[in-house]
């Protein structure tokens, strides 16, 4: 069972390799009537693309959104959307060099013993080139959840050692590094920037919210909303963690001190904390969706490494492509497209929920 | 699109209630030709059951397990294998008196919301009687795995603010926590029954490793190995958080840190170091993999709290049913079994991956 | 990827062979607040049971159905709803008799083929007593589509060269061959007997008809309604061939003769003829859907057949349990639910098409 | 849930509107190490392309096939192999005339009641067109077959009253309609001439080899291989039934002329007879798997027919496209392609069967 396809109403399937001709994503699920423009898309694109600040990779993709079927007269017509971008600035000579070597960190090792060889070009599948699909089909996702006062964003929390302190919703598309903390974010690309003079990377923590999420979202029991927002933001690269509400600190509460207790509000049952993050029993509650998760420092890294040869032989490498030192910052729009997409597939689910 | 159904080739569909006549559990796409017998199930039951221990609920469920279909001869047949336990010891009285209250923490808000009604009897269906039906299923994907030398098992690693300082294997099933660090189990135990005592509950954090496991196996790039352990043990009632290998720890590693860099030990390419938790790219690198998830204390507690009415009036709650007042013990099961499905289910997949 | 399950979005996964302990079915995704009785579902398997006529064999299976989860007080919960039927009257010495031999136009040397061995009472898993689970969800199925005034029912049209030459609804359950054609019914009955007499069995064909399907169910371009409805008589033991409409006739005809005509007719459009069985494009039309299934001649003959035995050498068989002589009356409850199962299916996709 | 898609482990998404820039088809699931080139899709393209005979519509569309992922150094991947063809001559003036009319015979009217409204242009979403994507697919399926000597191929019966008389294979692509009666192909060509000089049209019948299918494929009790193939070939436009081996000429037999008894054939258990069509309770027995398939006279024909508006008034229409007066010639290539999709996913399946 082939694995690039995620969602069950809404349903994106993404193609294409770091270095192929393009790559894209095929939208299977998108009701009809939807107005939409290769621009609004686009937007979302600018958020993830290369070479936007000085904290991220100098590639230059422009990735310039083409929207090849699905819409008509400006609206969705409830067949395939499928979308493109082409690689314009792919440079595989570096790769050549070093394509007998496994990098640490990467996905070449696991690819060979997987599918017998590689294409090793910039990671080939395993790039997070491949994101482009998904943050394409996100804005889709998003614009769907907007009609229903739905909205998704996500911001930098942590990068290294430094977390952030305070939160102002407004900086956080203000600063290169999506920090809602001012300051914290000055720091935070001083870091950055240090780590990569360093030939070293760092990493850091990303937090999700979505608001206006109305109860009832979600299907027990395997396909929670909590279990498919995991296995969402898991499935990005680099991710090695996800929580949801109050997380891993779960595990030094009593039960008196982590349950949310129940209140009314404005005519409206609601909780009086949010630990739970939105979700009880894996359907959503009302309150806000709240996620984190953490991407590992990036694995490639402008410094002499300690590895092997396809063939088992001790070796040096030197990865020298184009990096972000951090992903943090692009990986900001990537989760908000996740989320946003599972948000999505579970409002069209839960039509069918009752009579 | 229900959501009780986990798994692709390897295939497994819960049905039941806490406080019904029955629960069970449907296995499509187990291989012909397994040797099983309900005395193996039973085993792996009698691990996850009620009653088990002084650190359990006293709710007694023998959980006899019933083989209805599916094997032949004492073989799996290649055919659908239905089992079944019956609800024996159900008493709903408790639930009738509180059938208009919202439990905090629990599922009852949510579930009137997304169905319109609830089975209010011990939870319904959002019970983690449940999981019965998984801890059956993830017996014979054990047996299934361990032809192919690949062991799981799971452990209590954290319980409060007491967490595991030594591993001894052996000594995890031999006490009640299942703890590996015996002393820690001790004090463990005694957390435990003094929470229960207090009318609260505690949290904790399960380890899962698996050993054995090859090299390859995940689809990228949504059903990534690890996106689907994600899913999976974070589908498991009152988890909040899963972690792989290193986990939220990576946020403040460096590259150079957090690489595992490639050797070759005994004619066989592997890694020095496992912060990678045997998944790179989503596929398996052939190390042990190495997961965590953190769950909430319980929240069923003896005490009353603050709650409302269906309707949304103010309202008190005590919930006297009877309750883990700590999930940790009997949810190492849960999370191995969880495990086993989705490793046996990747084995599968890996079939298909090269001509 | 298994097999056992039908639908997308009401999901059935059927259990057990013809002579284990019992057999049932799960169904995923029945919306909550169905109102629902073991009664009315009891009402559809008597239909389809054994032993109801002197046409039918005399296995004497009452088929008592329990319903085992997903219903609460007289309602559909939303969750999995779980049912089963013991197998009562299961006499596998026959069997025991011919384990070794291959029963022609039977399924015994397949599934030795593809699982390397079966369970050879009573056919195992590919006897048409699994359609016990089919009939029981297609009750519920039917219930669903009443609530929308969709309304299913399906009627012999010929056994061998008997074709039925008029049409009265209510004479088809008038007559145990469930033919709308009272005199032609009986000229069946007695070619059925005779059959049976000579130690030989005949085919038939079943047509079915849904009324009230509203315009605009069924998805392109692979799920189309036609292709999900042939599918579906296709997985029915014994079927042999599908039609809609107008089907293998259309060969003959020209396009001016072919197409329905578009005409209004008190303010609905809709078509002259109905030559497309309800269904343009792979969408309904608001017509009746009009299919026809052909059955094969019952396998199992009580005569002297050439054979051979699982190593291949020549042999002679008898099967001398209990069989159908045609199995077209039978065939037509079954039937019946399989095209029930797949419009609700395509009712509930429909949800999501449109904003 | 979306439509789109065909097939479990080799799963193609086909995108894309008759008169939309471009059209394609995304393969996921193709094992990796296959070496495929553009020019062998191409081949099987030019088969089914407009424009190749005067029996054909003279829309002329070169077709030609673009790889944009999942080939690397001439082998696959073993991740999504996207392909592309762009729409060259689509003249959708001739559409702008009718568009508020409904086509007699096509889909125009149903997706209008499923989506809201719809691209007019050519049909949109529902036009032939679409199965380009699917020959595409099915070149590679058809490759992959190869290596195992499996072959599939299809040619035409049955054109009007003209059904053919003998069967000579290499004769098929030898004539412009793919009859394997050379004599019956030059009449069936005058009558399609005819038929489009009369401004109408003609239906007809595709019968489908498969040849060297092992025996074990299909998967009880709904994914049949009888029940996927069926579904298969009722999923391409035009078709209205779909028979297997015997098929309706079952309905007239006595089990005793129907049953193919088996015999041993150079140490190899086969069947006498193929009445069967290859596929005993759902799961091929080894011999060729034989199927038909009805298409209906094209619903676009040169003359004026009744019809209404959009609006539901009385109107006249005469669809001026270009079309073929007979599908048939061109839906052998179809069938062939969705017959082998069907083949290499069981076969795929297949390998989970047994330990």
């Amino acid at each position: 069972m082939p694995g690039n396809t995620f969602g069950q109403l809404f349903r994106i399937s993404t193609w294409g390799e770091s270095h192929g001709e393009s790559i894209g994503v095929v939208i299977d699920g998108c009701p009809a009537g939807l107005p939409i423009t290769a621009e609004e898309i686009q937007k979302e694109l600018d958020r993830r693309r290369t070479g936007q600040s000085k904290v991220t990779t100098t590639r230059k993709e422009p990735d310039r959104i083409r929207i090849l079927s699905g819409v008509f007269q400006g609206k969705t017509t409830g067949t395939p959307l499928a979308m493109m971008v082409e690689n314009a600035d792919a440079d595989s000579s570096k790769y050549e060099l070093i394509k007998h070597l496994y990098r640490p960190g990467h996905a070449d090792f696991t690819y060979d013993k997987k599918y017998g060889f590689r294409d090793y070009r910039g990671g080939g599948r395993s790039s997070a080139r491949e994101t482009v699909g998904r943050v394409a089909a996100g804005a889709i996702a998003k614009k769907l959840l907007a009609r229903r006062k739905i909205k998704v964003f996500a911001y930098t929390r942590q990068i290294g050692d430094l977390v952030m302190q305070s939160f102002s919703q407004k900086e956080i598309e203000n600063n290169i590094v999506r920090c809602p903390d001012k300051k914290m974010a000055e720091q935070m690309v001083q870091a950055i920037l240090q780590a990569r003079k360093d030939g070293d990377s760092l990493g850091g923590v990303i937090e999700v919210v979505a608001k206006g999420v109305p109860a009832g979202l979600g299907e027990p029991v395997f396909d929670r909303l909590d279990a498919d927002l995991a296995k969402a933001l898991m499935s990005l690269p680099a991710v090695k963690g996800v929580e949801v509400g109050i997380g891993f600190e779960a595990a030094r509460l009593r039960g008196s001190e982590c349950n949310d207790v129940f209140i009314a509000k404005n005519g409206k049952i609601t909780t009086k904390t949010n630990n739970a993050g939105g979700v009880l029993g894996g359907i959503s509650n009302g309150n806000d969706i709240v996620l984190r998760m953490v991407v590992k420092p990036t694995s490639s890294i402008n410094r002499e490494q300690d590895t092997v040869t396809q063939k088992g032989r001790k070796s040096k490498i030197r990865v020298e492509g184009r990096h972000d030192p951090c992903v943090a910052p692009r990986a900001v729009p990537m989760a908000e497209a996740m989320v946003a997409l599972v948000l999505i597939d579970h409002l069209l689910r839960q039509k069918q929920a009752q009579l």
